[in-house]
């Protein structure tokens, strides 16, 4: 007989070998298995459902009574999903789900053998009916709206598995388990539980607290069996996807204080080591994003996600090397630090017309600063930057920096004392920050400290299902984590006004960025 | 606003006040709701699912955050059934079910007010595709047999619910829980579990523990959350039914000791109190149910249920006062004890032809003793009993005497210290105790010990739905009782060696028994 991985305390797969019965020892089947694996387990709740039940003794006695089983859940509260014999060559998949408001990654898992075997992304299809966040929300106060959403994104989550399972010849039956971390609304709206309280004060969730949810309840099309754990939220601002983040890092795991910032429409802040940690949420403005300039735009192939100064004239990257078409979050910093260095930008972020030279235009009596002309665009037209943008970004910039100071000053610490700077998310992959910290947007710690660390959601619910201990976890980043309300007060607002500097009023924060020559 | 029942430690309905969420108090509803619900109920494990999480935002919105629960579970660990506004009327009803071999009853309850509304009786249905237990065991050997025989008593059920629903005008979904008590065997067969180890050494069933299991994964339809709580087993021998009888006599917290005794093809019997129980089923021979005996038959229109002797001639009772066609169980005692008392029986069982005069018939070399001539029976014939009947009743009366014997040996009390006798089933309701003493069937104990208990298995399945209290029980039951097996050694020989004599071969331990005339 062979296993193929051994007993693994931390893992989901537990090989369980039990005494046979006989007269003297006539414990019935179920009851066998459970007290086994409750002593393996080291906990007394373990589930199991009647088809499981009703098919074990078959198994148990075609296997000399010994089983593989697979399990799933948290708070040593487990669901067993799954018993064959133990020297089956049956396989056990598993999908880890990032749930985002724009993209979702699907990642199958080879929970055997602790292996990635693929990764695919889609489109959020709710966004056909609502691009965003408010305006989901929004849709489901219609009749059948919540009903609609959920079922778009159930029917995409299947018709992705059953992409993959075709690709890798594998039958969908196979996949035992699955893991989802969005953001609160997309949680619920995956769920089918109505967000409408989420966007409305004092803003409460249907549910924070994590769940396991029976995949056929959901009609998601994978083994009937199947358990889905859902991340906890910690509200309505500060979701699963977090706390799948702040997993994958082992912030909760680390003495070192570290801090994970991960910025989109919102920038999500979380701060802390092992014995504690502090959220924040608050709204970062759309400059980085989309946002309002007209030459702004989501990361997108044509988008500048670089760009620098050498001498006078820019050098740029874009998106899959084509035509410049727009600049997205990334370029737009750096583009801003480019010019605060030069000097065509003062420190209160307006442009300087005796600096800029040829490169500015007036148009409907807002100054825009030339960044490629059109013979150089994919668009066959100027592409410009105005000082409303450049406002913009600024608002943006002070917002992040006044949050990041006002975390750690709620724990009296000061953003040196950081550790390390986790970048998460698609704005982490592309940003340089040393741009960032050049225009005062995040503090002026030392490059090595800073960690772009990609899609810490998708990485942390692959965890979960990878192992036990991790899914444990869960529960106590859950709890160790205090939300702490931004309180748009006075002394927010001063910090916030210091902070609408280049790099920031009090230029000893930042003490590496030169001033501009 | 009006409460129906007071909040009540013991009981499944809980009505829960939560203070409304504001900014500085944003629990989730779901959380708000749970934690609220643990500390009434002073467990951390309940569980909901995800139709009521989905409906609770509006349901508390509209309530003023005050609402009832309806819960159902065992071992601290609950299944949240139901969310009302605390002001609803809408009411709450229960089945309990005592899941017979032959006849199954169910029993419609109001939860919300404690009541018993109705009660119907049904034969099992799978009674027309296999009488007995092991037939129906042998059945579902077969292809497809299993399911069958689930699906028989499920359909059975529901329409039974339907009818009981339509008589009462209630409507299914209503009915919020359920409670099955059967044995071993009917219980796997409800829930589609193979029975097939249970009759074959070492009689291992496929789980013992109590569950707690979704109706509709049963297609029981009733509300679509409601859950059913099923009794657990002992063993093979010892079933759930049994379980639920400890419970509606509180044998589990009665300081005196008690005995409990159901017979049927089996006796099952349990001695103790709240501080420890044995327990141990054995055969009993058919002489008492329906068996051998060509006037032998199940308690039914025209069975002689009662029989006794004045001056020369049987004065008899039969059900539905008909014409006598046979003799059911407790009439056949009455007979023996008759016979015995006139001398017409010696104290070997044996009929004594110089005392039975004329009523001794030969028939195929068998002597017959004439109960009922044929110008009295309902069958237009003789009604006779043999001398096989009869030595098949002493072989039935002298196992079930040395069962009692053996389990209170097992303990080193004696028959007399016996506090209370709980004669239970149908059997119990129709037996005269004095004839079963002066056969030697029961130990001679002071009439007043002696309790004719009805149908205690159906009594113990309402207490669990009406009384969480109750429900909890059934696992301190389960965990107190010890499974005897009876071991047919050298000493239980000699004991039922010693019990096959009227009414046994050491008169002194039947004092009150007169001897014959």
């Amino acid at each position: 007989m062979t296993m193929k991985i051994p007993n693994n305390y931390k893992s989901w797969i537990q090989f369980v070998q039990m005494s046979p019965p006989c007269l003297g020892n006539n414990m019935a089947d179920v009851d066998r298995l459970m007290s086994q694996l409750q002593k393996q387990l080291e906990t007394r709740s373990i589930e199991i459902n009647l088809s499981i039940m009703a098919a074990l003794p078959e198994i148990i006695r075609k296997s000399s009574f010994h089983v593989r089983c697979m399990l799933l859940g948290y708070d040593n509260h487990y669901q067993l999903i799954d018993v064959q014999p133990a020297d089956t060559d049956c396989p056990i998949y598993g999908i880890a789900i990032d749930l985002g408001t724009t993209r979702v990654v699907l990642r199958l898992l080879d929970i055997l053998n602790q292996q990635t075997i693929d990764e695919i992304t889609m489109d959020n299809p709710q966004s056909f009916i609502a691009p965003d966040v408010l305006a989901r929300i929004h849709y489901t106060d219609q009749p059948g709206g919540l009903k609609h959403l959920q079922q778009l994104i159930i029917d995409a989550i299947n018709e992705k598995i059953l992409h993959l399972s075709r690709n890798h010849a594998i039958s969908p039956k196979d996949i035992l388990c699955m893991s989802v971390a969005g953001n609160t609304a997309m949680t619920h709206l995956f769920l089918g539980f109505p967000p409408h309280a989420i966007i409305r004060e004092p803003y409460i969730p249907v549910v924070n607290k994590q769940l396991l949810v029976p995949a056929a309840q959901l009609g998601i099309t994978i083994n009937t069996n199947a358990q889905i754990f859902v991340f906890p939220n910690i509200g309505s601002y500060f979701g699963g996807d977090l706390i799948a983040g702040i997993l994958s890092l082992n912030m909760h795991q680390q003495t070192d204080i570290a801090i994970m910032v991960d910025v989109g429409t919102n920038a999500e802040v979380v701060l802390g080591n092992k014995d504690w940690m502090l959220a924040c949420a608050g709204a970062a403005g759309p400059a980085l994003e989309s946002g309002v300039s007209k030459i702004g735009m989501t990361a997108g192939s044509g988008a500048i996600e670089r760009i620098s100064m050498e001498r006078d004239s820019f050098v740029w990257q874009t998106i899959d090397n084509q035509k410049p078409i727009g600049i997205c979050g990334s370029g737009i910093i750096d583009l801003a630090s480019a010019l605060f260095q030069s000097g065509m930008l003062d420190i209160r972020g307006k442009l300087m017309p005796d600096r800029c030279k040829g490169r500015l235009q007036w148009k409907n009596d807002i100054m825009h600063f030339l960044v490629v002309p059109k013979s150089d665009s994919g668009t066959g037209e100027d592409l410009t930057i105005s000082q409303v943008d450049i406002d913009s970004l600024v608002r943006s910039k002070a917002a992040m920096y006044t949050i990041l100071t006002t975390i750690t000053g709620a724990v009296g610490m000061a953003l040196t004392d950081i550790a390390v700077f986790y970048v998460a998310g698609t704005f982490g992959a592309y940003i340089d920050p040393k741009s960032a910290i050049n225009i005062g947007m995040i503090p002026d710690l030392p490059m090595d400290r800073y960690q772009s660390v990609g899609n810490t959601s998708l990485e942390g619910a692959a965890r979960v299902l990878l192992s036990r201990a991790d899914a444990e976890s869960v529960s106590d980043i859950y709890q160790k984590i205090t939300y702490m309300e931004l309180n748009v007060n006075q002394e927010f607002m001063n910090r916030f006004s210091a902070a609408k500097f280049l790099p920031h009023t009090d230029m000893s924060l930042f003490p590496s960025v030169q001033q501009p020559s």
